[in-house]
């Protein structure tokens, strides 16, 4: 069973009434509830940016296999401490995946060591055209070659990313720019998955296609082991073989 | 030409003998000495902890193409706000070539994303034998397949780097360790270099496949523009195409 | 269940008294008997080189899943038909687990597009030492960071594949060399891995280490549906979106 | 000076009125006088499928540093043997840009080992917009972040290839479809470059950023050396090294 801890910084749905219409209960409500409907989905928590703190504890963040991150706007109060847990987390195993504009969120900067929030972007309910590059990948199982969204922000190239050790998803948007909207890396034992879509004022989180793939992602990003720590021994380690010259 | 800056530590040869011996003007005063017979090598400037806030400025990064990076006991030392200038400049197209120890660096760590210190190691003045597997790269132009290093410390995997762009080099050593001891990576518009050779009580930088490796991934790194600030429009862009639905 | 095709030349096995001794039902029957013991792996078929123009029939492989190739000396005596339904097959996305001399097989150069018989080797019963340097990643589940053979074929860099996606295993040789004994790469819909493990005159497919990789494998190169075709359309497709300009 | 070879099919010049119009002398002639303009190229010859049997000889081979290959309808047509000679070079060093539907062509499809053919089409002159996505790369050098092609064939994923090593260009289409225009790997020794634009009956090889881009790829795709060939000792190497145990 894997246990997911999803984070949302769950300030748009209290503050903006056009976003509180789409997620009265939050973005992290409506992630819980397509996730728990899957039966290798254990124990899901949630942390939001008002109680981070306590809930992105370090027992909490041991017990948890994979990390979902939706932030936006307030990503420069995410506390540093609790940053610091998570990447530890991701480098001992834990999955990690970033949703939208988590692009930008202070545990992905870190772990990508890049401008991952430097893109293109427009605000224009632009329709966006996804499409699959990786038929035979888990993150990918049960989708078609292409699925659209109505309507979502414009993120556009270049995208200052590291080269992806896989990419997913490319994303065409009706204003000319294109994405890469699905990418993998792997960081220390931690798997990380960024997908692309869901901005707050769109029902995104309610399409079928998007909880596929984000369910699937969970899954993917699950370690073989819960803590997968690598051991090189401790300071100076003897030798293992002998040899003569 | 190509503006070149050397940072080193440069404690070790100040307190201990041994390495006095060896390097009795520093580190950087041997690479310097090398690089500066290479016609495409301009300015050569040289940083030490000691006066690294200085030396190391906004100015001096600006007109710098490649940075080369020793250091070893105080990295904790290098001021945080220096290893902000180097990762800026590194983003924006600065060339970093990383030696040695400089793998458990400030400014490695934070480009990687990942605990880049951790690896195997032994101080126990093994042969090193390094292998070649890039024949047609910049890096190992004018090498050969394999080179000895007749006393290196030894470093082993698994070593916490991200996967390499490109691997150029692994390395075996006598005690029955290997590691990948050329790997490059892209962060940013910047290009890295890692280079595993060089422990400070052995006189390996005076060796010609060594001084080689250095020269050619100095000029490998060297950006194509001395900076590569990728344009993405300011705020919301206006859409460059229009469509209908 | 996953349905699985072991090919092994079984030529050593019968003409050589040294092989016969160590595998006298041939490489494949060890292979067989060892996966046969996962419960996640259904029908076990193998083929020969005596009889593979048959059993690797079309049918056949359009019913397996994840194919095994261990071939040496007869390469080029595998009928082209043969394995040209074989590379159809993984890029229609079933899974190839190359062993050890395979790495000259045809169907192997064939999927690579290079020179992948390039290697040092050496027939010297020399340790080799191999290094898991992919903690969390399915096909080490269960290994150490290291474990030993006590003789193999020697095998060294450089090794003419194309950078490999991942690389999971490298091998450390008691007489130098150094190898990427363990790769993987994605090709169409399919997975490939290469591992170097497994001279004929060795008993090292009777090693735990060594089925535990193989048995991984077989799992990891396992497709998501057991056709995976991606659906282009077909000739001149309509388009999807229609704008003004 | 790097000694270049275009490759170009040379029927559509020939029998289509539309494409003669746009390339009277054909699309190698055009190639040709731009990439002659720059001081770093020396010898440029031509060969097409009617002669490609003499003008692709071992010798002819031997002495070209990069290969330009456009073939569209043809491919079939292309001996088998001058194939080899081509495919063998490129492991020696030699550099190959790969131009439009030469995606589909014996050369790169063997290289590749992929069904590079596949991928959604249209001729239908749609508008397409390439976008920059490697600012400090040798092949995007003078370029800015995002230009277009006023008429081109329409390409889109998913694209049958292998994991490129650096993805350059992706395009967006009027249509709806976006691709990896502009990829490069290493085969062997060889560097290869594909670049998506260039349909025939368009004059897209008289736009000044293709030009570009196929003068820097040209540069980028030549060799350290004409002749790069890995020395991996004959047959069973001796041990470099010597251990006890």
């Amino acid at each position: 069973m894997i246990n997911v801890m999803i984070y949302n910084e769950f300030v748009h749905e209290l503050k903006d009434e056009k976003v509180k219409a789409v997620y009265p209960d939050g973005i992290h409500s409506v992630i819980k509830s397509f996730l728990e409907k899957d039966s290798s989905i254990g124990k899901i928590r949630c942390a939001v940016l008002e109680d981070h703190r306590q809930t992105l504890s370090k027992e909490a963040l041991d017990d948890t296999d994979v990390l979902v991150w939706w932030g936006h706007m307030r990503h420069q109060e995410v506390d540093d401490e609790a940053v610091a847990r998570v990447c530890r987390r991701v480098l001992d195993g834990m999955g990690l995946v970033v949703l939208h504009s988590g692009h930008a969120s202070k545990p992905f900067k870190a772990l990508m060591g890049t401008d991952t929030h430097l893109l293109r972007w427009r605000e224009a309910g632009e329709k966006v055209r996804l499409w699959n590059i990786a038929k035979n990948h888990p993150i990918t199982r049960g989708l078609s070659e292409t699925f659209t969204i109505p309507h979502d922000e414009t993120y556009g190239e270049p995208f200052g990313i590291p080269n992806p050790d896989e990419l997913i998803f490319l994303s065409w948007f009706q204003g000319g720019e294109v994405f890469r909207s699905g990418c993998t890396w792997r960081r220390g034992e931690g798997k990380v998955f960024y997908f692309q879509s869901g901005h707050e004022t769109f029902p995104i989180y309610y399409q079928n296609e998007v909880q596929l793939v984000i369910t699937n992602a969970v899954k993917w990003a699950c370690p073989v082991e819960r803590h997968c720590v690598a051991d090189r021994g401790k300071g100076n380690t003897p030798a293992l073989e002998q040899i003569r010259n």
